[in-house]
Order: C-alpha cells, then sequence, then structure tokens
C-alpha cells in the first residue's frame, strides 16, 4: 500500500536496486493514446548515472522491456508494466558495507522498521527506485501531449551549494536548451563554477547538494482539489518523496513571508483576448489549491548525498561502535543534475493525475 | 474523493464556511480508546478566531456535537462525527464582495473549476474548513496517548515577517508553555516585535506570514514508508493542504544545500543502554522516509493572507477590470499564531495513521 | 476505512442506530447537478419502516438535514453530508437484551471484534445503517437522471419463503407502478398469498425471508472494469453489504449451471438502426464484467430476519447458557419489501460510480 | 484503478493472454515471512490448463520469475513481483477470430469500453489473467500458515451441470484429497458421471458450467467488517471477479428464503472449554459480516464457458451479421476443475486482507 502514487493516473513501483528487476506498473491510462517508447528509453537515459565526469560512472544501461498495456505503439487502457532488469545484481560490491549502519543512509531505519533489508544496495531506499518513477512519467507525459498539447514541464538546476543560477527569467528556457547543458543547469556562468565545485568535492571524497526549479507552462485554470489534494500539496508530496529531499516551495515559498499582503496579493486583469490573468505571480500559480492558469513555479531541496568517501564514526549491526573509510567508490558526489528528470517525473504525474480528476469535477 | 486524508486513520471533512455546518468523520479509529471529550473542544478553542486583539475578533464559538463512534467516553471502532454548526450563515456579510475575484483568494479558481461557488464565504477554502482537521487531531493525539504515550507534538511561532524568534533551544519548550504566550512564540523578546508589527500591519489594513516550526518528539522508530508515503513527504502533504501555506522543510530544510555532505552527515553512537541514536540531527529525525527515534522537526512558511484593506485592482464575475475597497472587516492581519494548532493537528494526524501502519509492516 | 464505500462517487456513512444520529457524506459528486431535495426524503420514507401492518410499526419519521454541498438546490461540487437525528436514543427499549447474545445477530461477532459494542440497539449492524446509503442514492440518481437521463433503476419482491411472483415479463414494471402495491410485489396473484403468510408468521412471532429481483435499464455499453471490479462484482458486493443478505446472481445465475453453453451463448444481432443487441439476454446485461446495452438483471437473496419472538437457546454476556425469550416488539416479521429500495440504492450507487470511471477510460 | 485488489494485503494484476507476460504485484505483505517458492509454482500448475483429458490440451508452462519483494526465501516488506512470460505470443492462433465479437465473449464489450482491444487472445478478459490472483495466493497463503496456521482453505466442484455431488459432510474433505482426483470432486460416484458428461459434451462441441464449494475452517472470530466491507460482500466480490461466475452464497444461501427464522436462526452455546460456538452453521461461519468462529462455507456459480465449436449467429466488427463456425480448438468443455484453485485463491486473498485489517480494529 505504499508503492503507489496517483488516483486515477496510478503508478506502483517495485523491484530492489541489486535484486533481478526493478519497475513500474501504471494503473488508470486512458486507452487509444498513441505512445513512442523510444521515449521511454529517452527519459530512462536522462535518469541514468554515468553521463557526464561530474556524476557516478556506472553505466547501468536500463533497458526497458515493456511487459503489457501497450500493442502497436497504442495504450489499451490496462495496465502498463514497465520493466528494467538490473545488470548488477547481488554482487560483492557493497560486501564492506553490509554490516554497517551508514550515517544518513536508510540502513538503520530500514532494519528497525522491517527488521530484514535487502542483502546488498538500498534496496527500495536507493536511487534506483526512481526508474519506474521516471518511465512512468514518459507515459504520462505523451498521455498529457495527447489531452492538453499545450502544457509543458521542465525542470534545471538552480543551485549547487551556495553557487546560485539566474534562474529569474526561465521564459527562455526549455528541456531542449537544458538537455543541452551537461549540468543542466541554463545558466553557463553559473554553471561553469558549478562545475569546478563538483570537481572539488569530488576529489576530496565529499558531496555537495543544492536545488532544484521546476515550471509548468500553460497549464489550464481548475487542476487541484480544494481541500487536502491541494496541487501545492500534492507536488509538495511527489517531490518530497523523492531520495534526499529536504524543502519545497512553490510561488514565492519562504520568500513569501517577508512580504506584506498588499507586495504579495496578485491582481487579476482582463487581456485583450478576454481572459483572466494576474499582473504578477507570487503566487506560483496555484490559488486555493487550485491552477489559475499561471505558470506554476517550484523549487526542491537536495540535501548533500550521503555516501562520501571520507572516513565516518558510526554503529554496525552487532551495535559497535565503529570508524567507516569505504573505500573510494562510484557514487555521484552532486545528484543535481540527475535529480532534473526525476524531478519532472514526478510533477507530471501529479498533472496527469489532476487532469484526469478534473475531468469529472463538473456536470458535462 | 478529495475531501478524505490518512490511509488507516482517515479523515473526511466536510462543510461550507456560512452553509449549515462542518464537521469531520473519522474512520479507522480503533475501538476502546478513552477519549476526553473536552479536549475536542479544547483543540476547537485553540484554532478559532477571536482570541486576542492580534486575531480576528469574531467569535464563531464552534462548539463540537459528537454524532457517533464514541459512547460513555470510549471509542466505538466505528465512524466518529464531529459536526460544528455555523452560527454565521449565508448573511449578507460578505454581499459586497460576492461579485468579486478578490486578489489571490480561491474565488477565481473555484469558478473556473466548478463553474459554481457557495453564495457567501469561502465555502471549502475558509480556514473554517480546517475545524474537522482540528477536532479530528483531538481524537488522533488520544488514541497516540494511549498508545505510544511518550509521542509529543507541539508547534510554536517561529517568525513573522522579519522577525525571528530564536527556536534553535527549543528543548526547554512545550505546548503548556507556549500557549501561555499570546502570540504562541515561546521567544519573549521576539513576541514583543511580532505583537507591535501586527498592530502596526492591522492599523495599515496590511497583512503579514512568516513561518510555524513544528517537532516531533520521543517518536519510536520506523515509522514512515520507505518510497512514496515517506514520512516527511506526508508531513510536506499534510502542512501543505492548509490554507496559505508556501513551503515546507524538513531538518536543515534548504540550509541543507549550503552543507558539505561530511558535515551534513549525522553519525551513529550508542548510548548507555544501548539504543542507538545520532550524535547530530541535520536530518531532522527521519531517514529514507523512516523515522530514526530523534526529533522530527519541521517548518512551514504562510503567505500574508490574502484579505487585506486597500484599495486593489482586479476583476468582477462579469470580467470587468474594476477596483476592489473592502470595508475594514474582521480578518486576522496575521495568521501566524491561529496557524500553530492547525499545523499541530496534521502533524498528529500523520503521525496516527503512520503508527497504525506500522503496526502491520513485519510479521508478528 | 471500512464505512466507504465507491471510487470516483464515494459515500462514507456514520452513525450508530441508538446514537445521536446516522448520515452519510458523499464525496466525490460532480458540481452543477440540479437536486429536488423532496427526493432525498422521499427514499428515507420508502426505506422507514412502518409503512403497512406487514412491516415493523415503529414510526421513526428519519427526517433528512442537508449539512452541507447542496445550496440553491444546486451541488456545489464539495462533501454533500445529509443527516438524520435518531428520535429513539438510547433508551431502555433493547435493555433486556443488552447482556444477550442474541442468536443470528450481530452481538457477538461485534464484542468478539471491537471488545465493546454500542450500549442499546444493534450500532452499525442496525438496519438503520442503510438510511446513508439510501440518501446518498437519491443524490446518485439524480446525478445519473442527467448525465443519462434514459437510466431506470428499479426492483421488486420476487419471492417471499416460497411463494414466487410471476417476474418473467418485467418488462410492463416499473418503479411507479411497484410503489403502488403494499408488498412492492407486481404480481398481485403473488402479492395476496405473501401478505396472507407474513400475517400468519407474525402472529406467531416468527419471520421469513425471500428474494428480490432488480434490474437496470437502457444502462449504455461499457460500464464495468474488466477485471476485479467488474460490474457484476461490485453490484456483488454492494447488495452483499446490506444486512441479511445470503445469495446474488446476475442473469440466469445458478441456474447457468443446467444449460449447454450452446442455450447460454446470447447471439449478437443488428437491430434497424444498426445498433448491435443480443437476441437473448441469458448473460443479464454483462460481458467480461462490462455492459452491453441489454438490461441488467439481479437477485439477491435475504435470509429469514434474525429476530423472532420464540424462546432460544444463547449466551449472555457473561459466557452463561440461558433461554431467551424476547417480549413481542416492532420488529419487521419480513423485510423484503423495505429490502426493494435498500437494493435499488445500492444498484445506483454502483452504476452512478461507474459511470463516472467510464468518463476517463478512453482518450477523448 | 481497476487492476488492484485488496485494502492492507494489495495485489495489481497485470498483462494481456497473448502480450509479452502476465503477472501481479503484492504490496502489502508483511516482512519476514519464510516463503517456499515451489508452492507458487505449484498454484500456477494446478490452475493451468492440460492437466487431464478433460480439461484444455494447451500446455502452457506458465513458469514463474521473482523479480522482487524475496530474498534468502524471505519477504523483505517491499513489493513481491511474480511475472510468468507468455510462450504463446501474438500467434496467428485466434486469426479467424479477431474480426468476430464471439456471442457471450467480451470481444464486444471491450471495444465499446475502450475502442480498442488487444489484437489477439481475450486480453484481460482471458482466463490467463488469473495466473497473477493466483500466483498473489500462494504468498497469502503463506502468510497466513505464519500467522495463523490453523486456517484451512480448500474448494471443489460441487456440481457438473445437473449432476451433484454430495458436498454435506465435508468435514472429512481436504485439499490434498480434493487434489488426488481427476476433477477435484471428492465424491466419487458423481465423479464418474461428471467425467462422462464432460467427454460426451466435448465431443458435441459444446460446454457445461456447475457450481464450485469453498470452506474456510478454524478462521478466527473478528474477520470482517461491520458495513460495506463484510466479509461475505468481500467474498462474493472476490469470486464474482473470476471470469464466467454468475451467483454466488454464503451458508444457506438461497436455500435459507425457505426457512423460517425460527429453523434459521444458530442457537449459540459453550463448549467444554468454555468458548462459543452455534450448534448449527446456516449462517455459513458470518454474522453481521463478521466471522463467527464457524467454518465459512461458500458457493459459486460458472456458467458454461462461451467457447462452443458449434456454428452460431453474431456479427463481426464491421457490423455484418454472420454465421460464426470456429474450427475445432484446445478448450476446457469444463472449467470447473480449473476454477477450484481459482476460487480458493480468491478467498485466500480475502481473508489475509481481512486478517491485517483486524490487527488495527481495537486499541492493544
Amino acid at each position: 500500500m505504499a508503492n503507489s502514487f496517483g488516483n486515477l493516473f496510478k503508478i506502483t513501483t517495485y523491484g530492489e536496486s541489486h535484486g533481478e528487476a526493478v519497475g513500474v506498473v501504471i494503473d488508470g491510462c486512458p486507452a487509444g493514446i498513441k505512445i513512442n517508447t523510444d521515449k521511454i528509453q529517452n527519459w530512462l537515459n536522462r535518469r541514468r548515472p554515468g553521463q557526464s565526469v561530474l556524476t557516478s560512472p556506472r553505466d547501468e544501461k536500463d533497458k526497458v522491456e515493456i511487459l503489457s498495456g501497450i500493442e502497436q505503439n497504442t495504450t489499451l487502457g490496462t495496465p502498463i508494466t514497465l520493466n528494467v532488469k538490473n545488470s548488477n545484481k547481488r554482487s560483492g560490491d557493497y560486501s564492506d558495507i553490509q554490516n554497517v549502519y551508514r550515517p544518513s543512509h536508510a540502513d538503520y531505519t530500514t532494519h528497525a522498521k522491517y527488521g530484514i533489508a535487502a542483502s546488498s544496495g538500498g534496496g527500495r531506499a536507493s536511487a534506483r527506485e526512481t526508474i519506474g518513477r521516471v518511465a512512468a512519467a514518459a507515459i504520462a507525459e505523451q498521455v498529457l501531449n495527447t489531452l492538453c498539447p499545450t502544457i509543458e514541464v521542465f525542470a534545471w538546476v538552480d543551485s549547487v551549494k551556495d553557487i546560485k543560477a539566474n534562474s529569474k527569467d526561465y521564459s527562455s528556457f526549455s528541456r531542449d536548451i537544458i538537455e543541452q547543458t551537461p549540468l543542466r543547469c541554463p545558466d553557463s556562468e553559473a554553471q561553469k563554477k558549478m562545475e569546478q565545485l563538483i570537481l572539488d568535492v569530488k576529489k576530496k571524497g565529499d558531496s555537495v547538494g543544492g536545488t532544484i526549479r521546476c515550471v509548468i507552462k500553460n497549464l489550464p485554470t481548475g487542476l487541484g482539489e480544494p481541500v487536502f489534494d491541494k496541487l501545492e500539496a500534492d507536488l509538495a508530496k511527489a517531490t518530497m518523496s523523492l531520495p534526499a529531499t529536504k524543502g519545497f516551495e512553490v510561488g514565492e515559498g519562504f520568500a513569501s513571508c517577508l512580504m506584506y499582503g498588499s507586495e504579495h496579493n496578485d491582481a487579476f486583469a482582463i487581456d485583450q483576448k478576454g481572459k483572466i490573468y494576474t499582473t504578477t505571480n507570487h503566487s506560483g500559480g496555484i490559488q486555493g489549491g487550485i491552477s489559475n492558469g499561471q505558470d506554476v513555479l517550484i523549487r526542491v531541496a537536495f540535501k548533500p548525498v550521503a555516501t562520501i568517501f571520507k572516513s565516518q564514526q558510526t554503529v554496525n549491526k552487532q551495535k559497535q561502535q565503529i570508524t567507516f573509510s569505504p573505500r573510494s567508490g562510484r557514487h555521484d558526489p552532486c545528484v543535481l543534475p540527475r535529480a532534473v528528470p526525476m524531478v519532472e517525473a514526478m510533477v507530471i504525474l501529479v498533472i496527469a493525475d489532476h487532469f484526469l480528476r478534473h475531468l469529472i469535477s463538473k456536470a458535462i
């Protein structure tokens, strides 16, 4: 009951990082949607480690098989199962750490909860779990492209540690432009500094975090439910369910607390076509939990990843205090570039679900 | 389907702000829990406006009736219905604003979604909707007190606009202490400044926002599910579903982005009783989505409330551009003190739900 | 989690038979549906005991209050709460039986499950719980009347003990015609015999059961989901969740087992308007769990009610074997006439839910 | 949303009969349960066609792969994915029937609902979909064996067409005994007649139906929820969601309608160990929707299968009236023997779910 997300466009992910496979079952995808299956693999490739020197050099490949639900490039209205075999099964790779509760990893809490854990790798806490989410988003995005082609979702690296990109004028950004940059940061000045920082950190065996911004453009008005399933509440849950996230903002976010109401309120106006819009967008495109037709803007904080190659104090499974000195390995010193498609994926899943939910909110 | 929250301890709220009643049905409360029904009313009183000059002078009273589920102060295992009649039904009170899309209110988006809205008041978007949540939390807290008496949840005003309380040493705080302060801010220096600011803002007809901090003490290890229903993800959704919220943080939150992994990681250690703990708590008590036994710490941003008594540009339902100048009324210039029990309520509902969920996570 | 029914048109009922109130919250009713509120009361009156000498003489009245979700006779898209106060609260009426596990009642199993039970009356096991279901169906039927006005649902008494009505030619039946008959049985010959039997049984302090037939006419093709939520599976659950039900059939039901496939198969044909139909309807309007456009026909078995006024062996709460001789009271010797609106209500709730579900099953 | 079953022990099945694979994801299985993986394959073998001359000669093999959730024969508390590749993919096998709406099959309703259907085979309407259910039940049964080892579930062929087994004295039956009989009917007299009938019917290209009985022995008291999720309601839905089912009974079923209340009521008594039981079991082990500790007894009607090898009138996808004369093929003339494990599987899934639900129904 804990491995599903969404109400009408519902996904269930499965798989341990070092088990047989990871994947997803999508239940609730409407029938008759044309699917370009290459796009699923493209999404998985974007999520994959080993894309540049700045990220982990593992080549996990992550080749997707479609087990059900799509025939002749069309959805059947039946569950869509997307499966990715693990090439890296239960090797001894992690053997030196299997006996250790690694600091700020999920090893200890998993044991505390279940009394058992996958014998190698991070199990469900591994970032490999997000393969299912990203694969599902590749379908969800094509559903949205069919039902409401104007909607556009893209994210980018907004900051790495204290280096902030200039994200203000995001109107010139697009997923294509962002994808052409090595760190998925469209501010080239900032990107150079981030690159240098990440290489320095890598050399030291340390890690850094940062923030992702994501925008939803041309979202119709009316998406989101007014009480518990407010659009921002579902976006918060969606993104805060990604590994390593520590904060979420919509619109002005925490900065809104520093404004007077008279500054923060977004005045309504009417454009030349008679359409209502707001002259500012401090609200981030959502009012009362429901989209108002302006851009939806969110920001997500990722902590520095817990895997570092420095000596640390910790405890082993025999409850002994030990010094843990992992040998240098193949982890990202900074997950931010890979977090871009993960945040986009969760946002797209929320939008697809709310789009279907909205179809039945009023009598037709 | 949008008015329920929780999986096993599940609440459904109902009621428009100016309709007959607002309330909640709780489904999934275990049988045999002793309930002090006065505590329900106490929680509602804490939520109520009109508690001081600093908050709205309306006296809404909010007297709770128990319609089902409790007999002789004991839960029957059946749905618990808590109903509060609205004394302030569809009066002309709001008549001057019924034709206006008030800036940054839910009027416009509600119409866009449903094509209809409650004829007076904010309908479901009103803060009165939280009556059901707070009443349900009064039950949930007593369930937790029975099943795990050590758990303690309290929140306080952490900042109002740019005035920040000293929240660092929260270990001396408690709900009792906080409740004895007029603004629910245990830093008396900061509180005085906040008080002055709010009175100034009230005079100007403007509004201010701020942040709430909430802590869960003595939470057992093992609560939270490792994938989508991570404890922080559910806390984020819960609090971001409250009206006027714009941001959420757990542990170090956005500040974690400025730290190296070697600084942020929480080292495990063993105390004298052989219990594992962490020597720091940057993670905020959660790792891999599951509680680790340390304090869970969150922070929630509330924007300045949208209701102000200044002239604003907006649009009416006839799609005419107008100047909107509401007469001075009875709204809070700052909701932060009342937001304290609302945040606590949502946190308690999440904990009660995850406590029940955890009971069946391993073979007994 | 056990008191809700439906996926998109979702109801949650609450209330003990002798508590403050019983009622229902409907979540998921589309906005903008015109509601004739008198129809809610009419449905409750049909369900009510005391309608003739043949049923229980209690006059429970059951006056409905609308607490939320409807304004100016129109649904707001918000939760609709329908509340009925109990006039008959925790009186001593049931005092002689509070200490007894009445044979074939829910007293014993309720205690076994919860360790506690409502101090008087049947609690949630009472037929009063169906008030919420019937009130919700009054809304659901009006939703269907708006979205698909041709759909028609009616039920009738098909048999009482061994007296069977001639139900074969139901095409001349209608709810209006059935309602004009004292026992809701449109075969006047059979009805007279049933009436005599019930009066005899009443005199003896005994009880009888029987069967209800229900038909859904003009249901569009395509309702029902092909795997677990087959239309017949949801109809089975819906009706088998009514008190005192022991069996369910669709189409030929158990009689289908006596036919060869070549007899049972329904041949497809094309009518003069080019519409596909079946020349027979052994399937009862459903194939592969999905409606095929023909009449959906079900039959539900109700056991003789457990309340009788004869001396019986049983056990009390002190685990003593006793002889239980209830004084003659005010219960129905035969619930069949009142079961007619209950079965209709559950069928309508299933259809409303599947109608909404079907709206999102293919790309539009 | 339509391919999941269960609340806490929740399964999601996927796969078209002639696609890549069929399978199931189980979410909510407690951690730490020992699993004999051979038992999964055994269950699939029991479900498989081609077990005797009386059933379909296809050898589908149905070899299960465990993709996630189990390691070293122990559940991890994570989703368990059981996958079975289809050896019989989109061949031309069904080519002569792809253009035809076969009488009493799901072809027409699937098209009416989705506007598209799997290009060969029955898609989700095929009995191959039950592979996922049966595999999940193999896990669920081992969960029950661990948590409550006394519970025993077995089913048998109660009748084929008008040949009825003597099922009255089922206390001497067991799954082992039933499995040793060719038709899964423990009455050898009846079985011989059934066998002859099925061979005759096969020769004629026709088909027959019948009934399955299933018993749950040693079920603890307290399982089932008192309102919508009554144990019998969930058993009805579970079994009526199997292909080809037309009726469901619990306890005396439709025969209860022929009894007086004074005959049908089950008197409570106390056994020598002080345990409460009923001296008769007309209720079938459930009262008020909750198990009372006696045997739970159900009966399920299966229609004669729709696939026959006789000439039939029907319509093709071009809406032309045609005569359909399928060449003799490899289908069962009678599914009853294979329906035995399917009914058992659905019953076990219901019991496992309600067992977990009951764990949190009262304060501990």
